[in-house]
């Protein structure tokens, strides 16, 4: 067959994959947003269907004979089917690599454990959970060698969520981040200049809570008619394609942030799904290049926009007249200084942006360890405690609290968090370069005008989808590559003043 | 291969195509609830690669085997089997026996028409549909040929939407019908004694009548944790599962009859599709066993239900409660009068329960007429025109309010008409059957206490889903046939009362 016709075909087979992949993204947001309770079990089956009919799609004899056609006529190719077919290719080997048998037996792992973890994580008993992460390692350690290393085995793990992040990329930058932070911390803890954080936890009515999220969700250039905003108990964004991308969020009556920063957050992973190019609709380029790059943009709008004493110049009048008088006596200084309080604390989820990388290398040391059978699974509570007293100088009290907090390892989500950590990374280091462009940053919020922020994110990011690769656009955007100084140094100054150290 | 394990791989199969369909549910509420409008052309390519996936199971190789090797042993299988099986051969024959050519037109042709039915009742332009419904009733007369026709051709197109309704039954029913309530509707017209409906349009602020609505739903007996409520432009009912059975409803703040009966009206259909069996999930058994039934359903609650006096005199004290003081100089007598008005009409979605039925006659004349080649597509606004005043006493100005107003014919849906009338006529006698069993049923509704009413639908109907046809369902509850007289009875009765004849 010619390879014009062939090219055709493969993107038409693409699309159709495409089409299952939305489906299942709307099916996933509507349980996670309203679905009745009693849909559940029979949804389950209906993901199950379409989950293995994509699974067959990506590794069928059709596939591995467009991978064999195509490939040796790349240069007749367009750009884009050029990436398509590397994408597919890339997934087609991952899939057959692990044999048929063992992989359905790994799905069925991931299942009981999650619902094993659920309870040992409510029980606090982290032997209950033990012997299934035995196996997911073990699981994880066989599919490394199946599917190959480059230096440490981690990497092939890594390179799944992080393409071209490495363990000697991830061991210097967090080195260095570790050596900043930590005294920081310790430094912030024995101020006598902490922010006065009690009015946060007055009440401040749902409804009003929704109103301005909204208000913020329009501000900061979300497309309303692409999306839309609801509540989820663990709020999320999805994008089904550049035309509906939904944000979810949270209400807490008794501590605004959780919505407010939630809906921010969410927001930034919006933006990005709703200004991919169109040209790259219907394939699987269509989607942010990386784990990493998606959580930069989150953060960047979260934190470089959002947490800003500028952008709250500019709303804090806004909020007040949302709120029941819960801040008419805060002067904005004050209200500043709060939302960005940092305090070493136990839970990641809830940790503040200065000490959040530490839990994170906590868990990539950890997950390094595992894979490279230098750790045992049985003694991760012990390891746990130990690296939080170290590292953030608390040490919790139960596993709950402790190693059983995160879901991630009971789906085998290995080499998956270092990408929050490299999204803080890439945020700052964006910032650094964005101010080259627009040295009025910070006039720019106070005017509340977004645009020429989320325009220069467009450029420089958002509409390439996975047409780039993670470093590449690092690179090419800020003309050197991963560079952890410009978080540290951001947060240096950032924290110096805001607790006068 | 042996039977038995056929059988177990038939309903794999068909599981399968269950799950496909469920999808699709799920995507067409969404589009029609609350997905954004950016979302749609991408999401239609999902619903064409969804669909045609759909298309092709239920007409391909495995199928016809699946049906050549077990209809020859109906007897061993299980009765949900054969009954699948049926439904299936059905499907199956009635897609391969249009050529694969022609049907890929019809798609077409009805997609532009619908457009273009759009564009002409904007314009209210006859003309413009034209040749379209031309090409849709010629494609129609050549598919009953295909598919083979006993008696009237039309009976062919009637038992797509209600098995087992023919011509003959519905020429004598309607004819009944007909006699009974056109001299009935013109001795209301006369009649001095008109209710006063001024106050049904003052204000019902939307957030009350939700609340209200949201009571009516609970108090009727629909389940919360298998379906939820939301807005919608046409409200509808949709089951995607039994656990899973949504509705919908629309509000107008100048008149609260069109959330509160439509509500109502939808939970009629919802309790029908949340109470099917649990053995029928996953085959094509697991639906409302036709369009009349399933109006029977909506209907019975809406109006035997929701339009009786012992009805309202349980709830509206708690009307008025949510109500802006709408309600509060209208005596409960005048209350129940001015929600059963009846005025002959144009449009037939607004028309009341007394002249509902003649406005599907009309339809229902056109539709035989057009199939049987005895009308002609360029007549029916005239034709139109003349019955719409032969029955109901008044005509249309426009196209736009007269043969253009309804959406059916531009889908190519011919045969569905009658399936509205008939909801009414199933409904009448399954209320008069009812009340053998249940004779303290207006005591039943003056107390609140439906639970009786909805399980004795359940017994009769629901639970059966396509298990049995309507006919089936009509005599094994009621005794006898198809008996026009029960709704004759009923309205001439309710009528006579309400208008003081």
């Amino acid at each position: 067959m010619n390879t014009i016709k062939l090219e055709k075909e493969f993107l038409t087979y693409v699309n159709k994959m495409q089409a299952y992949d939305e489906a299942l993204g709307l099916i996933f947001w509507d349980l996670r947003t309203g679905a009745p309770k009693k849909a559940v079990d029979q949804r389950s089956q209906v993901i199950g269907t379409l989950s293995s009919e994509l699974f067959d799609l990506s590794t069928s004899d059709e596939m591995a004979s467009f991978i064999a056609g195509l490939s040796s006529h790349k240069e007749e190719l367009s750009e884009i089917t050029v990436k398509t077919l590397e994408e597919c290719q890339q997934e087609y080997e991952r899939n057959k690599k692990i044999p048929a048998e063992e992989f359905r037996e790994y799905v069925i792992l991931q299942s009981k454990a999650e619902s094993v973890w659920e309870e040992a994580r409510e029980k606090s008993d982290f032997s209950l959970f033990q012997p299934y992460l035995e196996k997911l390692v073990e699981s994880n350690r066989r599919f490394v060698q199946y599917w190959g290393s480059e230096g440490n085995p981690y990497n092939t793990l890594l390179d799944r969520f992080e393409p071209g992040v490495t363990v000697e990329i991830l061991d210097r930058v967090f080195a260095q981040v570790r050596e900043a932070v930590v005294p920081l911390v310790k430094e912030i803890g024995e101020s006598p200049n902490k922010p006065d954080t009690s009015f946060i936890f007055t009440h401040f009515p749902k409804q009003a809570q929704k109103k301005f999220s909204l208000k913020m969700l329009e501000e900061i250039g979300y497309d309303f008619e692409a999306g839309r905003l609801d509540e989820a108990v663990h709020p999320f964004a999805t994008g089904l394609n550049p035309g509906d991308v939904r944000v979810t969020t949270r209400y807490d009556e008794n501590d605004f942030r959780s919505a407010i920063f939630g809906t921010i957050h969410e927001c930034g992973h919006a933006l990005y799904e709703q200004n991919i190019s169109e040209d790259l609709i219907g394939t699987p380029l269509c989607s942010g290049t990386s784990m990493g790059i998606h959580e930069s943009q989150s953060l960047f709008f979260e934190n470089f926009v959002g947490r800003q004493p500028a952008f709250w110049s500019r709303y804090y009048d806004t909020l007040k007249e949302h709120a029941d008088g819960q801040f008419d006596h805060i002067p904005l200084n004050e209200f500043v200084r709060s939302i960005n309080e940092s305090k070493p604390s136990l839970i990641r989820v809830d940790a503040d942006e200065l000490t959040y990388t530490l839990h994170i290398m906590i868990r990539y040391e950890i997950e390094k360890g595992l894979i490279n059978g230098e750790m045992k699974v049985e003694n991760l509570p012990e390891i746990w405690r130990s690296k939080y007293q170290e590292y953030l100088g608390v040490t919790p009290e139960n596993d709950a609290e402790g190693v059983l907090q995160d879901v991630h390892w009971s789906g085998g989500a290995f080499g998956y968090f270092p990408s929050y950590a490299l999204g803080y990374m890439y945020a700052a280091q964006f910032k650094h370069a964005m101010d080259k462009d627009l040295p009025n940053f910070d006039e720019l919020l106070s005017q509340g005008n977004i645009a020429p922020i989320k325009d220069w994110m467009i450029t420089h990011v958002h509409q390439y989808g996975k047409m780039k690769k993670p470093l590449e656009i690092i690179k090419e955007t800020t003309g050197e590559g991963l560079n952890a100084q410009y978080l540290i140094d951001y947060l240096t100054e950032k924290y110096t003043k805001i607790y006068s150290l």
